[in-house]
């Protein structure tokens, strides 16, 4: 495994930047969660002056062995054709992005499927698909820690590029499944808390989940908190690519925008290897795929946004993107009671 | 008064929206509260391809008699200095609206200040600040119609120059107090309910606040859901005006951006005299400011955002915004199942 080399938040700013924002045109603690964004924005930047440069999005894909035992709604098939949507700008985390004004990166984490070299699609093919955790691992020591590696090169080359913000998104048909077994690992919350509807289970749908999910537990005899050997026994290769994209993305100070059940799976994975990168989190969305909210819990985390969205893709984190522009843009450009002339509190 | 006009949601396009969302590349209901906003959008113009344009925020200003008696924690200078903040583009507003793409117009309702003739200032002033309500009403049936008449008047410009979606904004020191009054008289909820902090006022403050507005009350004599007669009582010439550009907004089909504690006392008022509006209006965010969740409750409405703000000038407005261009944008652009040949569920 990878050496950790993210530094934990200098909060040698916190008070020159908590008097910047307290000195601009409006009443102490008015612009509620922007405030607390601006300062986290700073204290990662660690400057008076932030900025936001080169916003992006980051899809890994990836197929699951146990997708064919059937623990989702859609087919295994919907993987890769949702590749092609992304591809095609087709999907809803094309339109979310574009909105947003955020590029968009798509990575074939271990699709089981022959993409061919595509505009727009970075091959990162660890294997096509993981093997069936029902039977055993789903990958091997080796794949894991290609796939962490080469979620960090992608990521290294995006901060090289002068991008700074990055929120992570993923396809994979199954891959609620596989977060949910990590989620149960990591957090110690029950099975059953842990597992939803996915793409949209009904509840017979759901009881088969669950009892599949039971048993492929009882398969991985190693620590419940041993984060890497989990994520081996249940990962798929898009968790685990975003695992080790969001380690460096950390480790290059970006702030990383968590979108829902699955991205936070691979940041319970990232966070035990590594607990400083949650100061470079933002929580973009509440999902309401069930095991979210032991996540969060787990993890003392308030989203900024509650939407009754269960989609993935990183579709929440692309419209969090907006609230935090916002907050860059008021800490940058607003005007302080002094510049402006405007009386203060009497 | 103004007669209504305007039309309630047809809803006879409701199936074919639902079906044209549902046949989106996502599990059905997967974008939750994007989908409730792009079904209302397509309502609101009346066609399964909507299309936001011109996007504006409307910041309507004015100065309120009873601020000299002690209701706010800021002098009442503050008032116009803020207003000149705005045309310097210093404020809150500004930096949120230029992050949103949204276009700013500030309009001088009734301040207590001399502007002149200035670049991007509407010279709207009934009179320079309402009267003390403290001692007799705000303002005259004849101010108020004014007002609401000059409102509309701004937004029939607004939408001759093609805007369909105008989000609402206010400044006016003393303006929580005055809306606190219209809201318990239109909600019927306790007055202490309906009086919050505002720009931050301290324990004391608070209290002498609601003593101040409980010896306002017996001054008005009239029925408390009159809606006219409760707002020329009480009102500010910021809150008439805005209630009149409201109703204009939804006679035009646009929809309506609702801010915080202010802006939807100024909906009260509109929704009394045309109930229909409430169709064409998204509610923004949940203020932290104590009365407005008296209101939302009265309203049964739900806001998109809750951030801990309560600031004002449209701040939430502007922040809702993108949520709203990227439900418009998902149903715009995203592929169907059948176009872009992905497998619809099992």
């Amino acid at each position: 495994m990878r050496s950790n080399t993210i530094q934990a938040l200098d909060t040698g700013l916190t008070a020159a930047l908590q008097a910047r924002i307290d000195g601009k045109t409006k009443p102490p603690g008015s612009l509620g969660r922007l405030e607390t964004l601006a300062l986290q924005l700073g204290l990662i930047q660690n400057t008076l002056t932030p900025r936001l440069a080169k916003p992006h999005i980051l899809v890994c894909a990836g197929d699951h062995g146990a997708a064919k035992a059937g623990v989702s709604a859609y087919p295994q098939d919907v993987t890769w054709q949702m590749v092609e949507n992304f591809l095609a700008g087709g999907a809803a985390i094309n339109a979310l992005a574009r909105t947003a004004g955020m590029a968009l990166t798509v990575v074939d984490a271990g699709v089981n499927h022959d993409f061919g070299v595509r505009p727009g699609l970075i091959d990162a093919k660890v294997a096509p698909g993981t093997a069936n955790y029902l039977e055993g691992p789903a990958m091997s020591a080796a794949q894991r820690d290609a796939a962490i590696a080469h979620g960090g090169k992608i990521v290294h080359a995006l901060a090289n590029d002068g991008c700074n913000v990055l929120g992570f998104g993923e396809m994979g048909i199954g891959n609620t499944a596989s977060a949910s077994l990590i989620t149960h690992c990591l957090t110690g919350a029950p099975l059953a808390a842990c597992v939803g509807r996915g793409t949209g289970l009904d509840d017979a749908g759901l009881e088969r989940k669950r009892m599949l999910l039971a048993q492929a537990l009882p398969r991985y005899l190693g620590a419940h908190d041993d984060a890497p050997a989990v994520l081996a026994q249940f990962g798929g290769f898009e968790i685990a690519m975003l695992a080790g994209a969001m380690l460096v993305a950390a480790e290059r100070r970006m702030l990383l925008l968590i979108d829902g059940f699955i991205v936070t799976a691979a940041l319970l994975v990232a966070a035990r290897l590594s607990p400083a990168i949650l100061g470079y989190c933002v929580f973009a969305h509440r999902s309401d795929e069930a095991g979210h909210a032991v996540q969060l819990d787990h993890l003392g985390a308030e989203p900024l946004l509650q939407l009754g969205m269960r989609l993935g893709e990183g579709t929440g984190a692309a419209l969090a993107y907006p609230l935090v522009a916002a907050a860059a843009a008021f800490l940058d450009e607003m005007a302080s009671f002094e510049s402006a002339g405007v009386s203060n509190k009497a």
